[in-house]
């Protein structure tokens, strides 16, 4: 009897189009019976080996208009909020520490999620230490104890081999979806296919 | 009474997620009552605007793997042939210039259908004259006298100026898809999303 199909979800806090793939995945992988794994890693390395120093929407201003508005329109259509943060794009170091402490935990997709609809649906600035504690104290978290666990030479060591192991993939860009067999799919866009590929 | 809703679909022959999009959009649209305006133009200079000089998909090889690797994904999902063209990216300054004569009678769509279906369905090279005249042969034109009228000065003009339109609208990559308001949608995933934008 084959195992229960598994799908990884490569994400970064500071990838707008990660934000709807982060607020709709849980659901639709357990809608479908996909067992998922959330991958924070950082896009600064991966877009710094491509050339690039700041992220592609600032970079090609016509190409971050209209990823705004688009972003816009797509969270309209989940009904989901959205405001656009001031500060793009935005310090997400601490915030994936803690992000890899709370998946090891039963709390980690709450927190992801929490840190996303900071950021994108109410534009708060998560590179803010104070916004993370913020979110942490709102699950009923003890920030200063989760702070500490996020911050250990271990854990900024996991966070590193993440960001190595998704370029060892293949991956260029957030969000990304990576199955069992490899097979790799970019973007909120093809979040379906990726649930469907990982089900065959 | 409203007139009926219509789309502008501006497209590049070079442009691999446009071989998808021009297979599909002349039925879906007339499907939902929606009246195209099949609109050529020239990714060349809007890259270079950006700075590059090849396309991205060979400037960035994780990217570009990435995107054959999806394309064929997408034509298998649509049963639409997919042969990866040996040159990339073609020359299609003179394609687009037929496109342009052929737009303007009635066999417009069929014309562009058909260079894509040779260059991304067969991987023929369409940069080549011979390939441009075999497709207008199999069509039934006269080819010699369809290309003196491509290669008027006039029409030439019209190509710049449909490019230096697409820019001005905001467009920085292909396909893409403006409607009567002016809103601009990008790639082929976002051509369901533009006819239901029309409609409204």
């Amino acid at each position: 009897m084959p195992g229960k199909p598994t799908l990884d979800f490569w994400f970064e806090f500071a990838s707008t189009y990660s934000y709807p793939a982060a607020l709709r995945i849980g659901a639709l992988a357990r809608q479908r019976g996909v067992s998922l794994r959330w991958r924070p890693f950082l896009l600064g390395p991966v877009f710094k080996a491509q050339g690039w120093h700041n992220s592609p929407f600032n970079i090609y201003p016509a190409k971050g208009r209209y990823m705004w508005r688009d972003l816009e329109r797509i969270c309209d259509g989940l009904r989901i909020p959205f405001v656009r943060p001031t500060v793009f794009p935005q310090n997400t170091i601490l915030a994936s520490r803690v992000a890899l402490v709370a998946l090891a935990e039963a709390w980690g997709e709450q927190f992801c999620r929490a840190v996303y609809a900071a950021e994108f649906g109410e534009g708060r600035d998560i590179g803010l230490p104070e916004t993370v504690v913020a979110v942490l104290a709102a699950l009923g978290q003890d920030a200063d104890v989760v702070i500490e666990q996020a911050q250990t030479d271990e854990n900024k060591i996991r966070l590193r081999r993440n960001t190595e192991e998704a370029q060892a993939l293949g991956i260029f860009g957030a969000p990304s979806f990576v199955a069992a067999d490899g097979e790799l799919f970019w973007g909120n866009d093809r979040l379906d296919a990726a649930i469907e590929w990982a089900r065959r």
